[in-house]
């Protein structure tokens, strides 16, 4: 009911009879204005005229489910919503609703983190209300052995999302990040529940700085308002990356693994690149990027000539 | 002190008096006499002679963690065992302990299991008293691309266990059965919590039949007892297999892919043969079976020459 009245105000711009709507939505007076009381309460400025009635004024800086479920374009993503003030980590909370059953597209998002990761155990600084943090369960019927190919297409989702409203020189870094004038903007984590055949689910956790500024976030890093130089609507480029991660989810399910190489091969950092990579075991290895494979992995030519496939390390493009 | 008692009674194959037994323990009598009644309750015959003492008669077919550990030669295999009488599957309860932190090496093991299960949600027949039914939790050090391979090291580790006593025509099947004269001696299935870059842990669990008669079985599988025309001892076989994975794990560790590459060699049913693969989008191809690749994917030459590297799927040998 909350919600419902809330949407009346959102198509408003002017002012409307409270005595209306009330009436409209089968409320009495006292109960209607509680309604009223409680948006104020999240932070919702609603000015009240007598003779003329109510009016929005401003919506709050936060990610209310209700807020993300607004006229979202989606068919399965954040369909259901968990919110959190604040987490160690969402990505734990969704693991956990997953392990229940929870279906595909289950988003779980907190205003802040208390421990937010990012790949092998490392820190993704999560400072209250100043980015977007979240995490998705996915069923995708995939062998276990092509999950790189999930956190691409996380990828690409984000910056379409963002590029819908910003032109910014955003860029995919393999195998994990999103980039913008070479520093860092988001990064993807990604944690599965997997058989030798087949994946349980695949939680996808993102973490993408949005109103940082500098002092927030690491010096390798950057946000959407350090590069704009303004303030962000968090709500509008949550809503435009979640729509377009279910796009490219599904596009990839409807023609494979050529979607996601193609797009990355567009957006990619690393693609036709001079680098090096750190190894898991700590060797390192130099060579051209050739291309990502059918299961997501980096092929490097090296020096020598020879063909690598990596399927995971650190990447440093040699200038 | 229980377990002493009964170390003592195994290491003497004549009687031994209780008094002295008692004293060397610090135990009274009486207490010495509750432990022997705990023994028999527990299915040990323990004959008693006046004058003469106590002799061990038979130990009973369970798969008691001491008796597991009884001169169980490993560092890490089996020295932590859950045992039960009855679970629903040996898998959920190591994951839940292998997510709580239980070390590498840890073993659930059940004497029957209500809901044991395969690759792809499919069954374990799992009678009381009459298999193996445990699960391993590792933390190997790989990425999770090469999860393959764990599997298979678990398969040689079970072949290598089972032939130390026994002469049979043992192969695996690629990627996780064990056969016997062409029928399912034994099968392993692995489910994985990882990362994109590294495995947090795998749970590696094993089926075997072991005294199981026609009537417990499907007709494509075959136990021990079929194939040997005797009963067997359970935590014989069990030790022996339980000392293979680790050694066989341990091999890896130090010589890498190439000890699973070669061993799968010289033990596979596969290798070299024509064969027909079912994958798990349905497709069928067939081919000749060249190689398993550094990540234990399936190297399969089609007719036309080309070279598919398969990674899951239900294989079939052509004759």
């Amino acid at each position: 009911m909350r919600e419902e009245i809330l949407n009346f105000l959102k198509e408003n711009s002017g002012y409307i009879s409270g005595e209306e709507l009330a009436q409209k939505l089968g409320l009495s007076r006292q109960a209607f204005w509680k309604h009223i009381q409680d948006l104020r309460g999240l932070g919702y400025e609603i000015s009240a005229v007598p003779h003329l009635g109510y009016r929005l004024i401003k919506i709050p800086d936060r990610l209310y489910p209700w807020e993300l479920a607004y006229r979202l374009n989606t068919k399965f993503v954040a369909k259901k919503t968990l919110y959190y003030k604040n987490v160690a980590s969402t990505m734990d909370i969704a693991w956990e609703l997953a392990k229940k059953g929870f279906p595909e597209g289950t988003l779980v998002c907190a205003e802040s983190q208390r421990r937010g990761r990012g790949r092998l155990g490392r820190v993704w600084l999560s400072p209250y209300l100043k980015g977007l943090y979240f995490s998705i369960i996915l069923r995708p019927k995939i062998s276990p052995f092509k999950i790189g190919l999930i956190s691409l297409l996380s990828s690409i989702g984000i910056v379409e999302g963002i590029k819908r409203d910003f032109d910014l020189p955003l860029s995919i870094k393999w195998p994990n990040d999103i980039l913008a004038k070479e520093r860092k903007l988001a990064g993807i984590l990604m944690e599965l529940d997997a058989e030798q055949d087949r994946i349980n689910f695949v939680i996808v956790g993102i973490g993408l700085n949005v109103n940082t500024s500098k002092k927030e976030i690491p010096p390798e890093a950057t946000s959407l308002y350090l590069l704009l130089n303004k303030r962000i609507d968090r709500v509008k480029v949550f809503k435009n990356i979640l729509e377009e991660i279910e796009r490219t989810y599904l596009s990839f399910q409807e023609e494979g693994e050529n979607f996601i190489i193609s797009n990355w091969r567009r957006l990619s950092y690393l693609y036709g690149g001079r680098v090096k990579v750190i190894l898991p075991n700590r060797e390192i290895v130099e060579g051209r990027v050739l291309d990502i494979d059918q299961d997501g992995a980096l092929l490097l030519r090296k020096d020598e000539g020879i063909v690598e496939r990596i399927l995971s390390g650190d990447v440093e493009k040699i200038v």
